[in-house]
């Protein structure tokens, strides 16, 4: 039972549908703070302002990284948290059963797509699997933006979760590798960061 | 004076500045509410909303639109509401004074990032202009997720604001000549609501 049962096209049922349960990841509450501090940040729009950060950062990019591509993928990479719900980056027993948990949220949300869904898949993997000079730009977007808003707030969400300077350089080691230039914004942002005692 | 003062590179500090800066997005709030009506949506969302129906409704697409292209003007058509910001579709008089609002908004926004704001000027410029197969597509959602939003809460927004058939039909011109495929979905939505007393 559908709410577009007077949809005869089979296929744009299925997609309507999945355009409405995609409305749900604007209910998956991040750990991460909006930078005026009022509330915490939405999967829906995390992944938004990952779009614009990968066409602002471009010529950053990592050589042959498709932005197009990585703007798609940002777009979609954080979907399957609607059922798996978020992870905390820093949260070793949840990060433990995440793969399973999201791999299974996949099977459920794209499939309702049918063999469209395989669009949206190979993107998620193709994040996952973090190989493609396209999903290294979106990882390290990925934790470049938290990061951002963490400096911004006086580390509003590292205060609060005991987060050491180790682990957040580790949490964007993909950046080092992805972005050499910006990489040395992040180490500024991060020692600045200990020195103001943000960071434990 | 910018938070960034301690990065070296003055583009990339600008640029930093400007993905800071849109992180207000999240806190312009649309007329449209959630599917589950808790509360309403802003703008990062919908617009993130959009980039995931560009990918999944690509099939439908006018032809010759560039769906990339799509997916990154549906991803900034919205940012000069940071300044303007949002002008509910069916605002006559708030309607009279958008353009030069949101041009002026334009000016500043995109001005943050010095010549490289053109490219988003461009994009935004294409999607008001409505002209381009990539900007009709995007019109064409721009409309069509708010009425599948209203018509799964049972006309949240139109009940509240005393919106008529005719206005909702006027406002999803664009899916008329963009998608005629789904056109025949809205129709059918539009007549359902209309039924149901939803619309006036």
């Amino acid at each position: 039972m559908s709410r577009f049962d007077f949809v005869e096209n089979e296929k744009l049922k299925k997609q309507l549908e999945f355009i409405i349960e995609c409305d749900k990841a604007k209910n998956v509450l991040r750990k991460t703070v909006l930078t005026d501090c009022s509330r915490r940040e939405n999967d829906a729009e995390h992944s938004w302002h990952l779009a614009v950060c990968a066409m602002v950062l471009s010529e950053y990019a990592p050589e042959g990284a498709d932005i197009g591509r990585t703007v798609q993928m940002v777009t979609v990479h954080d979907l399957v948290e609607i059922y798996a719900g978020d992870t905390f980056a820093y949260d070793e027993q949840g990060n433990a059963t995440k793969q399973q948990r999201e791999a299974e949220a996949a099977d459920r949300l794209f499939g309702i797509l049918g063999e469209q869904g395989e669009m949206f898949r190979s993107l998620w993997n193709e994040f996952e699997e973090c190989e493609t000079p396209a999903a290294l730009y979106a990882r390290a977007l990925d934790s470049l933006q938290p990061l951002l808003h963490n400096y911004i707030t006086e580390g509003y969400t590292w205060r609060g979760n005991h987060i050491t300077t180790e682990m957040v350089l580790k949490r964007n080691a993909a950046c080092r590798e992805a972005m050499p230039e910006v990489w040395k914004v992040v180490e500024r942002i991060v020692e600045d960061s200990q020195k103001k005692g943000l960071l434990e």
